[in-house]
């Protein structure tokens, strides 16, 4: 019998070598019980899932910090609003959409509202549960703030100048709809899984789907007033806080640890949580590269380090190695996520010689790194090839932009989306909502 | 024998199935052992108590965002003081007041200070711990960033007026005495529990507390100079940080998932850890149903969507679900979060007319919308009563009110409780602080 | 057999009553079976892991608010930067060089780069895993985000005038050779651990490393122009934020459970879960300790109470419990941590006169109050001895300093570590970053 042994001289060694008997007896174990297994799985999604919900937070603290102080309140309103709006609707209508009945389809059931297990589940009741291995509202509560992080992309690029409430129906159709089928495809069972596309968690059906539905809204809103000039130029509109924006991009890096390591969905088998681990240490690392990449990049061609840039070089890195951030090794995730900060150094200025107009740069982020992760997903992964994951991406840009382009048409053609130049030039804070962000600041 | 099977199409769901095995041979088990049981407990607990203690920063965020510039290093102050004063309180006294030996009765024991067990248990000294089921220390951390909740709400109705020291004193007597005391009734097993009255989380036992002896202290204290105007207008006083006071809610709204879900207070069953999950799913929809019927009444009444109102609206959601975060059905839970949001739309302004300056709305928020939650239980949990419900609403309401105005004028009479005029114009943070929050923008 | 039993009237009790009888069978198990632990203590590393990851965020926060706000982008570029290159470094060579092969000596081993489990583990290739206790990308994380710790410490006390670059490499030198190699001496199981020296989660480890790095740069560098006058006056420089530093200071706060509770390395056994709780319940009363103490000396002796002596105040008794946050009674951790804030209070002055410019106090925090938590460790842990502490703690300092001050003198006579005269009086944002972190504000 051997005892547990450690390198570390901390105090918990003599209480573990202590407990070292069971181990003996127990050995020839592969797994946890089912009923403690559930527990695990379950516990690992509610952890997941708070620290996804609060990269809410994050993206509206990124969001606030990149606007202008005139439009600050609006972008705080509206990050609160849509993660509100994204929740109701995955609940009424979204999550049946996207899980119950695709079987190998392109969409799931249209059934409304969707149920929680009963209260007090016990003895036999449990049977059906165990099964699943999970808990129903623990999965519900997981895949609900996925949808919300869709959503907040889509704030992002088209802030400064979209209309509140046009911009809350089509984060109700993007949430309730367009993510859903689309996600069907691929984590409900679709076609897309049937082929053997690959997306861990979510560099495409998350992240580029949301950029997808901003870049169309973005060349269907058109650029924020005196943005690109006549003369080629372009005005650098900078934020209003780059603390904000800082806190906004380390809380995204501690919520990416529940987007991807969850998404494992499974922690009760020394191998399921061993692979969590690796993908918590594999994230943690593309977002390093990803950081330094656009470091030492922006250093060499602008001789400054733009402190909005290396923020936007480390989600890169987050993003690009979301599609597959279990099997690369650790170079692998350093060349995955390094190639993320490069995407932002080079995409960037190029979204501006091609006039869209993205305020926080969430195209480069979300959309480019997402597709770049997506891409190289075969690197490491030799049960998927580059021509299916092309295939997963074309599909994913195809149905996105197509559907997001026809909501913003509707909406721009009855409602329209757009405030007027004279709002948009005192600030939508003052103009929509009546309340300033900083009103003893005179911004 | 029939593997664990899940509709996504993610990489846990190949090492799940591999496990199943264990499965088979476990099935009729009804829960882990009590010693695997007992640590998913304390872990609960532990993860619950950090979430609660970022509720600390919450409220200190949201506070700093709504008060006005000159005094916001004093809210800052305050909020860290308060949580440090309310765990040293709980500790020596606090705990025992409220937990040992109630008995039925209206009061816990008044022995000084609380152990927690030995450090490194094992064998026949975990017995009777055991039978517990969870660490005494994890209890302890748990229920004592509870009681921190309840000083955070006085502060911010406070602000900008009350003295530094005074306002620590009535921490002191609100965390060690009036809400021990006041708990002691329902979770220390004391007479209304046996009454049957129902109070899950604390809409009443914390939130409630809370708010009522912030207005005590309104009253006593009165509005800050300029507010209320002879001819019977209100002077807006705008928050100086939008941006601060939505982080403020996003922590809260967080930290909710540990102060209701940890309020199991187990999660070594499939059905405890189900229940848990409920109730992470309950009280986010609960929050999104405060943003949304804030955000269309505000439309429609005002016009414009002041964001305070809106980030009030989803903290009175979460208040409202508070009570009963576990029996409701999505519906009943929407209802209830959204009649939350409809309170804080209707009764900031009615404080306003009342001449109660509140000047974070915490009254509305955790008063009445804690009220509402508690009033509402009868509706999903069939073991409670409207009867019952009201009695407990009015005694807490009863003690709290009463012991806290007897402590604020007390306080009055001695030591005073109010600022000077002067310095109240130029602000706490100047006059008793010596640090402004934002020397080089000349608030 | 007897039921689970509690006083709290809350919902979870029924349920668990339920489960009792799985707990009569499985009464005399000492601890569950070793496949559970191992996800137990790996999930121990997760939470702990990212909880600690948080803190990058809290010295951000804390930096970002307590430095003018010309050079608050360049403090935010810093903090996320030294957490990425930190991250690479601790892969590619420190976590060798701390860990393997230390063997009672004064360093690990100079193999580069460090690998994590295979994906996918299972059946027989998780035995010698088992025998670990809990998977390797885990413990990887958990000791990454401490080195970071180290560096972020530095980044502090040199705000305001330090280049970016030489900054940069200090920070790859400390976390990929000063730290892991200081490290070996105790945790990777070397000579001060064989000699019964005594540091639980890092007084000294992380802290005092951290602290002595930047006195020793503070030294070198110089204090910033115009802090300390020819009349022996000292002008003062007041942060640009209180919120964001109040906020830093609770991200740490919050951190500090991963940083002490899971520091006591497992949590798959009764008595450890009952550990980590203590740990939690100790950790939050020091730092309340340290509040209350600064505040109370701030107002006997300057009558105004500096709310950055009481966030520092929090931080130096969070500090000095690090060393030993399991051992001590509730009484010798409200001392420990008060005398943390006393600290505080009494060197920070103390600095001034010795004309060293520690920009966020990070020298008294870190540093002094990190020696008094590692030197008094003995009056709880009756295993340690006041005669080894100090050796522990003077090895630590010589070393460090040692070290530090030649890599410095090296930068500095290589590319210079310090902006010029023109660029410290323009702000670093301006003169390296290009980016002003509140362009609108005319700070």
């Amino acid at each position: 019998m051997k005892p547990y042994t450690k390198l570390l001289g901390m105090a918990g060694v003599a209480a573990l070598m202590l407990s070292a008997p069971a181990f003996a007896q127990d050995a020839p174990a592969a797994a946890p019980a089912a009923d403690t297994a559930f527990i695990f799985n379950t516990l690992l999604f509610l952890i997941g899932g708070f620290l996804v919900m609060w990269m809410a937070a994050g993206f509206a603290m990124l969001e606030a910090g990149l606007v202008r102080s005139k439009n600050v309140s609006m972008q705080c309103l509206k990050n609160i609003a849509l993660y509100a709006a994204a929740g109701i609707m995955y609940w009424l209508i979204g999550y049946n959409l996207m899980y119950t009945g695709v079987d190998g389809g392109f969409i799931g059931s249209f059934s409304l509202a969707y149920g929680f297990d009963p209260v007090g589940l016990e003895g036999a009741d449990t049977a059906a549960l165990l099964e699943t291995g999970y808990s129903t509202a623990s999965d519900w509560f997981f895949q609900m703030v996925f949808v919300a992080t869709a959503a907040s992309i889509v704030s992002g690029t088209l802030a400064e100048r979209i209309k509140l409430w046009p911009f809350m129906i089509f984060v109700v159709i993007l949430t309730g709809f367009i993510y859903p089928i689309a996600g069907s495809w691929q984590w409900g069972g679709g076609w897309l899984s049937e082929m053997g596309f690959s997306d861990f968690a979510g560099s495409t059906l998350v992240h580029s789907v949301g950029g997808w539905a901003a870049l169309s809204g973005a060349l269907i809103l058109g650029a924020r007033k005196g943005k690109f000039n006549a003369d080629g130029s372009v005005t650098p509109m900078p934020g209003s806080s780059i603390p904000l924006a800082t806190l906004g991009t380390f809380i995204l890096w501690l919520g990416w640890f529940g987007f991807n390591g969850a998404s494992q969905l499974a922690m009760g088998t020394i191998g399921d949580v061993s692979d969590v681990s690796r993908i918590f240490a594999n994230t943690n690392l593309a977002a390093a590269a990803g950081v330094i990449s656009t470091m030492i990049l922006l250093q060499i061609i602008y001789k400054k380090v733009d402190v909005t840039m290396v923020l936007n070089g480390a989600l890169a890195g987050l993003v690009a190695i979301t599609a597959e951030p279990l099997a690369p090794s650790v170079l692998q995730t350093l060349f995955i996520g390094a190639v993320g900060g490069v995407i932002v150094v080079f995409t960037v200025p190029l979204l501006d010689k091609l006039k869209i107009d993205d305020v926080v740069g969430a195209i480069p982020v979300h959309l480019l790194a997402g597709i770049w992760g997506t891409f190289i997903v075969p690197l490491s992964n030799s049960e998927t090839s580059f021509v299916t994951q092309i295939i997963g991406i074309v599909s994913y840009g195809a149905f996105t932009l197509v559907c997001s382009t026809i909501v913003w048409f509707i909406l721009k053609a009855t409602m329209g989306i757009r405030v007027t130049e004279e709002e948009e030039m005192i600030g939508l804070d003052k103009a929509e909502i009546g309340v300033e962000a900083y009103p003893e600041f005179g911004g």
